[in-house]
């Protein structure tokens, strides 16, 4: 255990976790292996058919089930450091049932938000009386507020995926297919430091204006836009996530038009971070400047998301919700214009919402860059 | 869509799940992004927070969720040959009261095995009076038993996952690191062919004690024998998985005695496969030979596991399993004894089941290489 991943997943999180579990009225978290499971002990458990599972009770001592062939794993990893014990249990055991008998009569238990069905279920009738809720009920107001660690976590993050940014105008060039740019950009993200890749999306021409088009093997043209949404995971467990827009050779007539528009729409965004804002206005501050434009039905999806061990995770910038931003979340701002069959643009940036506004993480220019 | 797609997810699989779920007295499945989603449409949904599901009633038409901008991405994959309605749903539209309210009442729905939590519970809360049940119980009969263009799809992983075991043994070598090497098994695995790296376990000296070992930053030493266990998806969906044990120089003293014991036992087991038999009675086969030479106490797992849309799936090759084989049903074959703190081994191949008996995938030797 570095320094660094001790200041990232402190040991005190348990118990921070345990209170809040009081507070909200559950007894028990149940977390399978999730980023859940690695925001309060820092074990990146295999998501495995075989149960591995925190059970934290509101009151008294946490455990953690562990199949058996697991647990050198968990014995080297962050969790051995939290004073838990390790259930271990074999391959003809039941350990839903020795949650259940561990845990004695419990009337309402938060699971993992991404706990697998083939587990909640088991759960459930492990303990009959006990009402599911998710264990997100209790965690996100702890996981939303970044410590310092993790924004400097989501910093290097940023840092990372802005230098394979750096690298995209050697890569695309028309002639080559998406597909092929698109895995040189995958091996330029594990070169940039990621231990996975999350996503590669390169939308050229028509294909841009589908928001979450990810590779084809269409054959990127002269003269065509291209959408760039990139993103991994650092062995620090926090995730990158950029979006640029490239034009190769001039674009066609029309486009800057839009992707000026949808700049200072950004641009407007992002100015209106600060705390106490809810996240709706941020979604609103970029949606108003495309519309008076004209261009509204064309942005057909919320601002942003939040961001940490997860891709997207809470707060989500979008209309309806009134959370209001608290220093420390860390979040998109990508609001996109995009026209059907013809093309599209995004622009997107990951920030760190600081007592004096809004903090970015990505710092590659913002503008069309021609190729 | 390629011919060869169009035999894997064939159109008809949609009619052959609805009868299933009607003949098990289910009256709607619900499939978020996951193995059972790809299997019943061939669509590799992505999973994500905002929801895509297809609806498949026991009676009447199916429907698929899908949010807005995931709409392209639909409409260009597989699951677009099905006849499918797909209900586009907005980022302020509640998809869980639109999946309810076109239901009506139902009494018992299948979940997708790998349902999150947060849908579950979604789903749980708009279909109040709905028991809810794993979508497995009605999916694993079909699933189970391949069809001969899944066949074709495992013995083509099966070709290249051997390819990279062809390369192993000029990766490893003393003074390198186990992360080193399986770095370059990682880019081997791609460039043989698969979509993405499942998992890479190096187990070297001690390490190989631990099944479930991944990569650590020891140093492999002269002398040691080291368990290489890799796999990965291939791009129509299935998945490779096979362990070699190699040795860098001659092994340590008593080491070939135990690993001749293990190989004897996976050929018993292998020889034991055939249409009839019960899964559990193939992990006796492996654990009777290893047992009657005295290492049945480091024997920790069962025998194996079935493969296909996932690298563990059913059915089980553990004690308790009384499921017959079926001809075309797939999984591993893998033994494995381990001395804590000493060292360990394991030989695996993935089976299918055929008329006349097991027929391996994997044909790299199965004898300790000597590197």
């Amino acid at each position: 255990m570095t320094k660094e991943s001790s200041d990232l997943y402190p040991v005190a999180r348990l118990a921070a976790a345990q209170e809040a579990t009081a507070a909200a009225g559950l007894d028990a978290l149940l977390l399978t292996p999730s980023p859940d499971l690695r925001y309060i002990t820092g074990y990146e458990a295999l998501p495995l058919e075989r149960l591995t599972c925190l059970v934290l009770p509101a009151r008294g001592d946490a455990f953690m089930m562990v199949p058996r062939l697991e647990l050198p794993a968990a014995e080297h990893s962050p969790a051995s450091r939290l004073g838990v014990e390790f259930v271990a249990w074999d391959e003809t055991d039941d350990p839903y049932a020795v949650v259940a008998a561990r845990l004695g009569k419990v009337g309402k238990v938060g699971l993992a938000d991404l706990m697998w069905a083939m587990q909640s279920l088991r759960f459930r009738d492990a303990l009959p009386g006990a009402e599911q809720v998710l264990a997100g009920t209790v965690l996100r107001e702890l996981r939303m507020r970044k410590s310092p660690a993790e924004i400097a976590a989501l910093r290097e993050a940023g840092a990372a995926i802005d230098a394979v940014h750096a690298q995209v105008p050697d890569l695309l060039k028309a002639g080559r297919t998406e597909r092929e740019v698109g895995a040189d950009i995958a091996e330029a993200i594990l070169a940039a430091g990621h231990v996975t890749v999350d996503f590669v999306i390169v939308g050229s021409g028509p294909n841009g204006a589908s928001p979450h088009h990810e590779l084809s093997d269409r054959v990127i043209q002269a003269g065509e836009p291209v959408v760039v949404d990139i993103g991994g995971r650092m062995p620090s467990g926090y995730r990158s996530d950029s979006t640029r827009v490239y034009s190769v050779g001039e674009p066609p007539a029309g486009f800057q038009k839009y992707y000026d528009v949808l700049q200072r729409a950004q641009e407007a965004a992002c100015a209106a971070v600060r705390p106490g804002v809810p996240c709706e206005e941020i979604d609103a501050a970029a949606r108003e400047v495309i519309a008076a434009e004209g261009y509204g039905e064309y942005f057909i999806h919320r601002t942003g998301h939040g961001i940490g061990l997860e891709s997207h995770e809470e707060p989500y910038i979008v209309a309806g919700n009134t959370e209001p931003l608290e220093e420390g979340f860390a979040f998109s701002v990508e609001p996109g214009i995009y026209l059907p069959g013809t093309h599209g643009a995004r622009i997107e940036d990951i920030l760190i919402c600081t007592e004096g506004g809004g903090e970015r993480v990505n710092h590659r220019p913002r503008e069309l860059v021609v190729i």
